[in-house]
């Protein structure tokens, strides 16, 4: 027998269905909810359907937003002539964490894939394509994949006829990691990048 | 920089309350929601509202339901004389599961715990009291830690005196289990449980 509750059972699911989350995990969170206070489920119900009201991509970098431009677009102090192109929000996220870059993003919102049926169409090259002016340098800072490689070949085909520097992140070995678990093709990389000291 | 849309913010904050969900899952988990059809994501809203409004304690052993009765209390078929007290609706579909209970259940809603200040008072003790009528056989299926034994202990003091035979789940070694990584305590029970074979 499953538990009969039904609005149980429909929350389980709905958290079962989040990435990362089994069974025994969603059983939990549902039972978790039901323990909350009431105004605070009501929150957390409010939370969800707020994104999807409030939030849309940036007119220019296409990065999440809840206003016209995102934050970085908006920001006057930005070097808009350096545009760092990733395939996903969360990697904006991630490079803003550095606080070293001072340039803009692109947000492809994926990478092309024929394997996933994704080409270049469904990412939001031509948004990019369409910002270019006053740009000399883009940074292709797609994930080092089979499909972030040939995202940032493809871009970078595209933008070196119209004389756009395109630059692509370093390859090497990551900081505090131990050379002895790098894989080859890391270790190889970050030889051939090697820089003077 | 922390990232700048307050509407993600605020659902990521959400999921990171959940029990055993961090920062980083909490994250993948909003940015799944604003990846979700408008629709769906309208649904995991209504499903934590809908769950909050529907469920609340049967009348008779406190589990959740959405109705008067759970559906073990209003099955014919259920052993009315026969109550396995629990701490918890989840330990309710523990049991369930094994298909082999025929009885009914009482749901505490947790175990006395000094510690935790939580009192007899806030459990469903007094809701077990008023429902012993016709009942022969209490069987205490409180958890195996010191909270639950304490648990189990009070109540079976407060049921001896009205005749009703009170019975404690086995102790043992867990089935498919290794003997070698049993504790000693379990060890020392699964000896002084032993049965003929």
């Amino acid at each position: 027998m499953s538990y009969s509750v039904a609005a149980l059972s429909k929350l389980i699911e709905q958290f079962e269905r989040m990435p990362g989350v089994g069974h025994k995990s969603a059983q939990r969170m549902a039972f978790y909810v039901l323990d909350m206070k009431p105004e605070d489920a009501k929150k957390f119900a409010d939370a969800i359907n707020e994104a999807h009201e409030k939030i849309h991509k940036c007119k220019v970098c296409c990065n999440l937003t809840e206003d016209e431009l995102c934050s970085v677009c908006k920001n006057e102090a930005r070097d808009k002539s350096i545009v760092c192109v990733v395939e996903d929000p969360r990697d904006v996220m991630a490079i803003e964490k550095t606080h070293e870059f001072e340039g803009t993003y692109h947000v492809l919102h994926g990478a092309i894939s024929p394997m996933g049926g994704i080409g270049p169409d469904q990412l939001t090259i031509k948004e990019l394509l369409a910002r270019l002016d006053g740009v000399s340098e883009v940074i292709m800072a797609t994930n080092p994949t089979v499909e972030g490689e040939a995202t940032a070949m493809y871009i970078s085909r595209l933008l070196k006829p119209l004389g756009i520097k395109t630059t692509r992140l370093a390859y090497g070995v990551p900081v505090g990691a131990d050379l002895e678990y790098a894989d080859e093709v890391t270790l190889t990389r970050a030889m051939e990048g090697r820089r003077e000291i």
